[in-house]
């Protein structure tokens, strides 16, 4: 059971242990990135030297894998942390930035999931549709689709790859195939943002290093997104000062805020 | 003619299309320029690498070229979406970040607007100077020069390259070789904060996918930078509490705003 | 002797001349670098082309070396860089991030040392800690132990390379390994932003490009962090709003300031 309570606990968990996430992620985030799981409470490293990897994967609690800026070098970079993270057991999460809307975004993210299977997919309606081999129709980087439309396409790619798919929008759709959650909330305003979805990425991942299920971590982490990003917006006058808040808010939130606040549902 | 009316029409369509602008920018900005472009009601894409330029200049309505932080892949790539935004007829915007202040970068910059001659220059008063070949004395990436200083410089390298050339300073200085605008305005905190010729830079690629010229184009996103900014400091206590606050102005300002606030002079 | 007087007049200094200042450092920070340059009165530069750097390093003030993101291609450009500011006598401030972490990390940090002496090195007690020889057990890129564990292998570090060392913490240990400058304050919330650790070392920066030595730099560097972040943190409620009211605070931060806040002891 997926509630406020069992997520707060994952949340003091990741508190206690502040585990070392790794990001290979775009440049254009890794900044917000790293302060996001550093304002809830875990260790962000980015890194994506060949001659470090193997190494860092030794230390790591967790792996990000963000295609946003991709390139040969920074797609080489990546193939390596996810093997390397496949050989220790270390779970990764992969937002497949883009997927559909150019061939070597969608390319580059089934190659990444072939190397080592994701525990957890976390992208946009749109991307999801790209990779399930759906209506490729993308627009650029953000999506064109609801979580709804794409709620077919993330439970057959749930089952094929056997892993959980996240597809985020103003209501949240996680699936592992078997079980949904939906979560709700948020704000308008935290499209108007670069990044969340990325961050959104960053946080399951922390919460991947110390949830019982890769489905509890996706659940965990985007429920405090929610939640945050809801407090935020009662502070914020713009996209500008939301930011700002929803750093505070994460590093602020707590169990009460969590069961005053959350919407979701399981089935 | 170029009023307050006029930009706030181009807003209006800004914000209704959406248009996907695409970002080559350095490493130092470019979380900035996304977050701009969203908080004006743009949708950046920021990618570079050579497998998917092509295909993504077919589906973007401006490509903004940025040399900040170049290096050989990097101008290899806005090489290339040079040439592709050229046979599609995507307006480029290229922000010569620092020319003068090296070889590589006066160089790299003639070349791009060899490959492809820009819609639109957008540069301090010492780029532009060192571009037109007049005195190359620049201190680093910001500017010794004032716009009025560069105003020649600007006029003839506008006749001789075809385009629309800006050099922003405490008043900017536009032109397209036959008429001038003039745009005052702002707070002295704007040379203050990293990365807001940059973004004035990237605001003016959003508006060339709308307007009905690239004059009007760069009046538009330079005039919004400089309503923007002067909202911001009203509620600024410095360059930190600036930058946030000019996001939110930028996602809030509306046609009153611009009418009351803007300074501008067309001859 | 230093106090809040005389490191107040290498503040002025700072403002009066706006030193340019070099920084290769990682993709993480490099917003936020440039950001606190300015905001304290310095002219920041990135830059790491092979083909610009000797060029750049002649009319640069100071250089910061930060391994935070490294790959071969950036180590070859610390490595050019180191070796032109030691050509031309510009005083160089090492950041060997995650020196410990992984063997191309310490490595990188050693073989930099090499090419060209530091000025000043700035690290956590952890990475110090590893760049001596002594205890190599670092947990990522943060720090597991106090600066007053790493002060021996600070002065023992600041003997053998003949530079100064830097450890920060709660209380930053400064030696050039006769003498001893301990710095307290700031606010529990700094290791939630990430890198201002990374900050810390580009002020060190600006402040060698104008102080009387490397010790003096490195103790207005870090006392300048201590206060403004003491001041910002006056004003934040999470570290959103510390990391925007602490470029406030550097930006507005006065020899008053320094001299009712400040928290220093010299042996």
């Amino acid at each position: 059971m997926k509630n406020a309570e069992s997520i707060g606990r994952d949340l003091s968990a990741v508190r206690e242990k502040a585990p070392l996430v790794h990001n290979i992620t775009n440049f254009v985030v890794m900044n917000v990135t790293a302060n996001a799981l550093l304002a809830l409470g875990a260790s962000p490293i980015m890194a994506h030297a060949a001659e470090e990897l193997d190494e860092l994967l030794g230390i790591v609690s967790a792996l990000v894998l963000n295609i946003g800026t991709l390139d040969s070098c920074w797609i080489e970079s990546m193939g390596q942390a996810a093997a390397a993270a496949g050989k220790r057991g270390v779970p990764i999460v992969l937002d497949p930035v883009g997927a559909g809307a150019s061939r070597l975004r969608t390319e580059t993210a089934l190659a990444l999931i072939q190397t080592q299977r994701p525990a957890i997919l976390r992208a946009n309606p749109s991307e999801i549709m790209a990779l399930a081999g759906a209506a490729g129709a993308t627009k650029g980087v953000d999506s064109t689709h609801r979580p709804d439309e794409a709620a077919e396409a993330a439970r057959s790619l749930a089952k094929s790859l056997g892993c959980v798919v996240v597809a985020s929008g103003a209501t949240d759709f996680l699936t592992d195939g078997a079980s949904d959650v939906r979560i709700s909330g948020g704000t308008p305003l935290m499209p108007r943002i670069t990044g969340m979805g990325c961050t959104s990425s960053a946080l399951v991942g922390a919460f991947a290093a110390v949830a019982a299920s890769p489905l509890d971590a996706a659940t965990a982490g985007m429920a405090v997104m929610k939640v945050a990003a809801e407090m935020a917006a009662e502070k914020a006058s713009g996209p500008g000062t939301l930011q700002v808040h929803f750093l505070d808010a994460l590093h602020n939130l707590s169990q009460d805020d969590l069961v005053r606040r959350l919407k979701i549902a399981c089935e």
